[in-house]
């Protein structure tokens, strides 16, 4: 097994096969820019971003990088299809599309040679996307952090690899090398880490927000959203809870009181009203560590096991 | 990395490291020892038996394989106390407690040379486990079918190994080679099916249960009893939505409608009535198969993917 050369590598340029989640707020120009220098792929998570907002990442990231990066567009966001024409003037080398169908956007995208990928959380999407041109799909699982479907990595690799022909990189999960050779073993040419990425030195979230994974146990994330039609995986604090139990009684003030959470998690640590967006792999993350230690561990890690047959 | 012997193969005397789940009314003798004399671990789960119906059952098993076997003991049952009993005077090789702590009787199993094994769905009570002298620890995955907690296998096993020395075997998600290539990679040393073998030819199920699972896809599945404190993995029929919404506006009713109703799927093959307890991977399996060529092939898929990188 090959960990360092792969459809995924070739096909982005990259050094290594790890791609960094999209994550609104959390995905900011510095941490896009430092996981592309370390030899992964960033990504700029333009979340509720507009034009302009994002042109300005952008043009960061060209200052703080000459290695490529990627666009994170949530196609919820009703700037998307400005935001992909922004991603086609500034020559981004890839985007990556999420919450819906991209098809409409993809032969302009090919046309200027910008790699496109999509995060699905089941089949039916990536094979219809595989017939209108997408280059890869991202299989994320539902032990992901942040916006989720029902399937885990586990059965949800194995599903696409039966149904598609094109590249899968899995998502989901995955914090080390071990859940990137298992990711291998079920077909995947790359990883995608939300988590992992944020408990980074370079991530510039509010220090809670590192504090939380460090802490969390594999038991300490719960799903909010489930009775509003948006799950989203998060740490399991007391406005979780109380998120939880409020889709119960009085949805619309569950509603309500997601509104702007992440970005008080993110920018403020906001324990009484941020959402904590993270994964069931915070139980297996200890330390803060660089983005390149994080990636270098890990290929090493999947080699081993696949050389040995030893966990290391 | 060996997938034919492992300390799991060392320990139980078998073949393979394939262990099947533990499934009451479906984990009959006669599934058991076909899957014993296959090379794997059979497994008579004894559900709400007494010792007298248990007894009749081991006798089969022992009629029908040489083989090693085990027996599956669920803690809620009240009649446990007496079942491990019967599993020493009977000289079973194996024995598995599920929901609950069984820490009192390993002291008699270890003097009589059971090997005793615990399915956990979290490593805290693994540890305690260890600790009290348990021989293997089996993790399941919330993606798993029947009973189930809240970590997905690929986040679950790799915790496991963090805390423990003794082997591993991993359940939940796994009917093919891939997964067990995967699960390896994370760490188990043997892994544990219920689905795949539910879906097998030599398993007693009603038609229809076989039926649900070959034309499930990796979504049909859904939890029910999850308000109840007792979520179980299902196919996702009617019966089982309705079980859904009772949870929220009825959970006297919601119970009232379970009781019996795995009974009601397994050998009446009751669709409106039962409840078809299947784990997410049933939207991977297309056919019935011998138990033997489910193992077989298996086993070959996982070592051609450890061998060339090839998904096969």
């Amino acid at each position: 097994m090959n960990f360092r050369n792969t459809r995924i590598t070739e096909l982005l340029k990259i050094k290594y096969p790890i791609i960094e989640g999209g994550m609104a707020w959390v995905g900011t120009s510095e941490l896009a820019a430092a996981v592309s220098n370390a030899g992964g792929l960033g990504t700029i998570g333009s979340g509720s971003m507009d034009r302009q907002l994002l042109t300005q990442e952008i043009r960061k990231v060209k200052i703080l990088t000459d290695k490529p990066f990627a666009v994170n567009i949530m196609l919820l966001n009703p700037h998307a299809p400005e935001l992909v024409e922004t991603v086609i003037e500034e020559k981004v080398p890839c985007v990556v599309f999420g919450a819906g169908n991209p098809a409409t956007f993809l032969p302009a995208l090919k046309k200027n040679g910008t790699v496109s990928m999509a995060v699905v959380s089941s089949e039916n999407l990536a094979v219809r996307l595989e017939r209108s041109g997408i280059d890869v799909i991202i299989g994320e699982g539902m032990e992901s952090g942040g916006h989720i479907g029902e399937v885990t990595t586990m059965v949800l690799i194995p599903k696409l690899m039966d149904c598609l022909s094109i590249p899968i990189v899995a998502a989901g999960g995955i914090a080390d090398g071990r859940a990137m050779a298992a990711c291998f073993a079920l077909g995947a040419q790359g990883v995608q880490m939300g988590t992992r990425f944020i408990a980074s030195k370079e991530c510039l979230v509010h220090e809670e927000f590192k504090n939380k994974i460090i802490k969390a146990g594999i038991r300490d994330t719960v799903i909010t959203g489930q009775k509003l039609g948006h799950s989203a995986r998060v740490i399991k604090t007391n406005f979780a809870k109380k998120v939880c139990q409020l889709e119960l009684t009085c949805p619309e003030q569950a509603e309500e009181v997601l509104i702007g959470s992440l970005k008080r998690a993110v920018l403020d640590g906001d324990v009484q009203a941020g959402a904590f967006m993270a994964g069931q792999c915070s139980g297996l993350i200890e330390n803060i560590e660089g983005v390149g230690d994080i990636m270098e561990k890990m290929i090493f890690q999947a080699e081993k096991i696949f050389c040995s047959g030893q966990e290391v």
